[in-house]
């Protein structure tokens, strides 16, 4: 009996938040080698320098991004800003798989890119054939991909919730409410002042009002679900906790649909979906139970006002909301199981 | 030029959290004495033995509610729990003004009360009597009430955002959502598992959906504005800080409703009220910058959907959505000015 | 080639924050199958109804201590509290390797345990058999006992950092001060009002000075080492975080001694071993950097005062200070490799 | 009767935590009017666009500091970075008092201040000539000085607790260890990664052991009072709180001296003081109790060694460690009553 042989793999942007969290699950894969870290200010460090969780475990020290040879490399996660992403990924080799976990490759369409992010696309030829990264619902082509586009956290939250739903019709794709909360690492590592302890902390804010980017990408896949345009509020808020994303949308039963009915239709949609989890009827999806794991809990309520529903999930943002959804779309493009390096049970409290 | 005298007040139920605030304020209140404090099980003690913050304020030891001599108290403020309130506040004699921060006499109809907290009214001839203690919009009445029912604190923060576009008749009263966050003082200082520190710390949940008892609260002031029954949806979440609530309310406007004339009729309701302020465009509402203050902070913002809006209030639960609002209607009762002893700046960070 | 086989255990306790964190990490141990949880008030329960992050994983319902069936169990993990865990742990069959948790086995002498505890031992018989879990100093011992005595949290933290100075002789045993910060699982999931969330919270309180329970252990240790009584200064804190805990340890320099004599009694003691590093100088041990993982950092300082020194470790409590090294110390018993089950990279931010 | 003429403020630097809540308490001053408020990069701004919850307050708008006309100024508060605030100290007419919040003025010696701080003082001659503000220890000379020097957080809390027992002879010079925690708000609003809320939240991290700036500055005045020069241990700890102080001082009793005695040097030496509290033998000093207030907790413990004895207060680093003291100083300066504006109780929770 042979092992298997490692897949090697480059991550760009290893001194983000996203980017470590990769790190941290990647360097337990039974079947990844980390051959290369990558950094733009960081480069020439160790890595136990610039995240001191991470000392200790043979990792290789930053390089710049333009170093890095990826002839020796199988697959490549890109946790660059988004507008470094398109660019960087637009320049590697075909042979090497790409999991990006920036926004750049998330919208079909260059000009919506454009509009949102304020920016050129710079490889607006990738779009086509880049698959959008929600495991659960588009697995048959990201197990083919060479190019998977990660959803961003709260895209990811609220279409789990909320897709299979519109792709049953139980729903109505009108007036479709998101009010969503996130933890702060969600803003990232850059130094911002409201991210500071001292303004984040002991508080709640509502941020972006109908403007934060996420929006366009529910948009865009509730509208492939739908069959047509949907607009959708999303508004999110900043909860004073490190991780942990929770979307509490607010939505309109289809003519005679039942809540019962939706749950039917998330139920159906997961049977066989290790990592997302219908509770029992009445308990409440919190983000302390999925802290540090790759799940995905969901609930249904019934609203008062009649004919409503409240559709509720909650995730890890940094890793079902990004880097451990990241490692999933990896072990389906390299035919590994879909649990592969993801079963850490949540860590509560 | 003879001083005022002082105005003597007992405090019951001083061991929790209301309480506590109440008498952090009271106790600096220029015209104010507090004569009793009352609290069950720790009658007999020290107030710093249950609140250390308290020590060394010369405050008088706990007793017990029935050791109190009313005689020589002018108003009482009643933290007690529901059910409790209801019975020791039928039994006060008529000279004493009471504000009653419980739930017992909030709600007019005494059949409603009995279906939300399951239990029978025990002084439903005071129901007519008792004023809503919502200040700002009801000042008129309490001015000249006994007795005062002031409100919990998450109809505080919902009506004073909603009430004026209700009454001006700018929003619909059809499908209001209100998305509703609470810090875990709320909750109160009895032992619950779920606001352990370990329980409610870096997590977020959401709870009593669709069933919490501040709902009829709501439904009923809203409904007296609009001159026909309203249902709301109201979703609360707990959220991993101590003080602050947020509501983030999901409005239809009117038939040729602008944004602009939310604002409108949210100035125009406050011009004059010193504890709530309208933000500027853009400017969000957190809950950071009212701790430990009587204030609260509105915004209204557009919506992506046409024909909608979101109207976000701010407040410190404990105070504006209790003890402080409690004071503000003493003042209004006793003919004092509005601001007296509530004058406290936020404290940020 | 035939898969060993599985090894079965039980976990007593197991409604509490270190019997769960327990079967977090023994759900993904490879040669682990767990048989049975039991907890005494949540008897008949499913775990999910007492750990919501538990949820999904297959494991057996809640059962009675006495309604396991122990033929059928390898090892039990004993996470009762003192007292119960004697009396229990007294009864088991010989055949059933016991990993404790509790305080009950921990002291050598049953007079120190009956003065500290204020219970008579239940067991005294096996006080003299049971190893003290200490595993990187006392694995030989751990390797071949039936029962194991994990160290309490505070003396697991304190003595990797102190132990091999004292053996060393680097250091003096006089006037030795710990100074130590637990985060607030520490104290269980018990209803206490210290550990409310708002209690707890935006605060730091020290707590049991020069009278917890934890200091005659480290003391027992430590008089071991250094050949004659030891008395120490042990002053915890609370600190308003869930996981983590810090010892900063003043101490005197044997004469002649240095800081570099310091760092290499440490170096060399836990050469090969796996969860415990020294950091580079001048790095400050934090407790975020092995939040979730068994790792425990260790660094000395020069003290400005001329012939002293400052050690620090820092651990997660729940993990190396309770359950990691529980199952550390299982893998060792049953001849497995110490990392076994416990590869989990820290989890930050 | 005519009322007291206001006395015009100027608070430089405003746009810092210890600035922003120096107006929080000034604003509410009875005798003070804020003149003017100057911030080197928010110079043009309305003061709640750089603090929110100063906003509708009547503020002033932000200014440079060269653009406030002085001769309408009575007293000016300095919460200038060290460094810049000795050159425009050095330049403000005598005319104006001057309360310096900086680490300028509190260093007696230009040689250890050019050592600690790594530069030239810009206004020596005003050394000799400044009053170091430790309220308690220092007010005659405080209340007849032009120019207060605050004492940092640290040495605040250190010395509270320290100085009476150094003064009554009950306690040894020799070989004092502090072990001091702090929440993050110490660390100011500048942008700085080890204050976000995902770094320094959800643990507890030693830092600048053994080499803090704060530590000459107890040993100065510890010095003093031994008439001898001492040394200290000084070890401070990031605390995931954003407002809080506690100094666990290790301290070695006098031949002959006793716990008592140190409990009545600190009772005597506080008898009048009304920021200052001895609790109870047996009662923790936490920082929650102090939350937003002036006060000062303090507490003895005998210590587990025989001859030592443990010390421990605590503060709120923005309030008694820093503005609130500020403005008690200035009540000193201007004759007015000790606690004039700074009666607010502590918020809690």
């Amino acid at each position: 009996m042979t092992a298997a042989p490692p897949i090697n793999i480059a991550v760009l942007g290893a001194s983000g938040y996203t980017g470590a969290d990769l790190v941290r699950l990647a360097v337990r894969h039974p079947r990844i080698t980390i051959k290369a870290l990558a950094a733009k200010t960081h480069a020439g460090k160790r890595v136990e320098e610039v995240f001191a969780h991470l000392g200790g475990l043979g990792l290789p020290d930053l390089v710049e991004v333009v170093d890095i040879d990826y002839s020796a490399v199988d697959a490549v996660f890109c946790g660059l800003p988004h507008g470094a992403a398109n660019s960087v990924i637009g320049k590697l080799p075909e042979s090497v798989k790409v999991i990006d976990i920036s926004a750049d490759f998330r919208l079909d369409d260059a000009a919506v890119y454009a509009k949102w992010y304020g920016l050129e696309h710079a490889a607006p030829h990738l779009l086509a054939e880049s698959a959008y990264g929600l495991t659960e619902h588009n697995g048959a082509a990201i197990a083919c991909a060479r190019l998977v586009a990660c959803p961003g956290c709260y895209p990811t939250a609220a279409l789990l919730a909320l897709l299979p739903l519109v792709k049953a019709g139980t729903m109505s794709s009108e007036d479709i409410i998101i009010d969503a909360k996130s933890g702060v690492s969600g803003a990232g590592r850059a130094l911002k002042q409201n991210t500071l302890f001292c303004e984040a902390g002991e508080g709640l804010s509502p941020y972006s009002i109908a403007k934060h980017r996420h929006m366009p990408e529910i948009e865009q896949e509730l509208s492939k679900a739908a069959g047509r345009p949907v607009l959708i509020n999303f508004t999110p808020h900043l909860v004073p906790m490190s991780r942990g994303e929770l979307v509490t949308c607010y939505v309109r039963l289809s003519d005679g649909g039942t809540v019962d009915g939706l749950r039917s239709a998330i139920s159906e949609a997961y049977q066989g979906s290790p990592f997302v989890r219908l509770l029992d009827p009445g308990a409440n999806p919190s983000t302390q139970h999925v802290r540090g794991s790759n799940m995905c809990l969901i609930n249904v309520f019934e609203d008062r006002i009649p004919g409503r529903a409240i559709v509720i999930a909650a995730i890890d943002n940094l890793v079902k909301g990004s880097s451990g959804q990241a490692l999933q779309n990896f072990n389906l493009m390299f035919d590994l199981p879909e649990t592969l390096g993801l079963e850490q049970v949540a860590l509560f409290p």
